[in-house]
């Protein structure tokens, strides 16, 4: 057994940005050299994610529109209210429990299928990256283990 | 280590059917001989999905109206306007923005345990797939690895 | 490759609560000894979930309403009307088809990272169990492979 571990680093520059990662995880899954296993990607993060779905431009604009009804910005969320919050407080506290509802819905990780040394995506599967607060720095960690 | 792996093909007849499919995947364990590991059953689809939960007929239908409210069919969705779309437009284009928006919220893949030569599901977790589309053919793909 | 697996075992006490695992799962990890591999925690039950958020206590309360707006407690379901269903009656059923919505649209399982002897949490990242039902007996299941 193999295993191999890698970071995508992103700069995010603002809320709902999505990006597509795609080729950067085929890229490190061809030079990890491993032909059969599992590849798990997960987000280091709260309030950014990773998911599987078609990368059509107008479509992202609807998952955006979908999001923001599942889980408002312009809500009231009482993580935002210092006020009454003593826990995990930062210098840099921003309104962002919007970001963490909607954080709720999405998956922390996606574990794909390394079969016959290609990783197992369908025709419409892009790896999308989605910024759920605002300009971040970001990691995402891709694991691979197999042989 | 060992891997094995093997695709349950469906057609599905309509959308938000349902398709129980935890006798396909205990039988792909059995006869894999692998007694500890981990499972991946992975959509290769972007529009229709997997997920564990209770095979009770109302519950489903419980869960079509659920999904429904979550994405409706009925809204507008940019990614359905031809009009103005001009990306991954293909000759069998469907309306299907609700579809991807349903997807969004569920797993494109879910990971079982495999302990004790046994995959590890509760008494009332049953493997589900569900058609977030019309009629389509489907792939769902297994992947085992362990020992 | 090895693989370890162990319970957690949860009475929860009411309704959305949420209970914090992070430190049985970190303790686990450790004493398995491998060094590089992928951890699977997995839910046995369908009313029952776990994900990865930030444990702050008014943003729980922030999350439990949400989640009571994904699938109102209050709305019918056909799953709790023993005047019609007959699939999987139970002597201590209960009304929990709005449990069952709400697991829908969370994760049974999540699979994290374990490198260079570490298990890959960000700063903000809890494990967290969510009861959506009423007070139960519950079981965590985690599985590690690796080296």
């Amino acid at each position: 057994m193999q295993s191999k571990t890698e970071v995508i680093k992103i700069k995010s520059k603002e809320k709902l940005q999505f990006l597509d990662i795609t080729q950067r995880v085929k890229d490190f899954v061809e030079n990890s050299k491993i032909k059969n296993g599992l590849l798990n990607i997960q987000s280091k993060h709260t309030t950014a994610t990773v998911f599987l779905n078609e990368n059509e431009p107008l479509l992202l604009e609807d998952m955006k529109k979908n999001l923001e009804k599942v889980a408002p910005s312009s809500e009231e969320y009482r993580h935002d209210n210092l006020d009454i919050r003593t826990v995990n407080v930062c210098d840099d506290e921003c309104v962002n429990g919007h970001s963490h509802c909607k954080a709720l819905y999405l998956p922390s990780n996606i574990t794909l299928n390394l079969a016959d040394s290609k990783l197992q995506l369908g025709r419409w599967q892009s790896i999308l990256f989605v910024e759920l607060d605002r300009a971040r720095e970001r990691e995402i960690q891709m694991q691979i283990i197999g042989e």
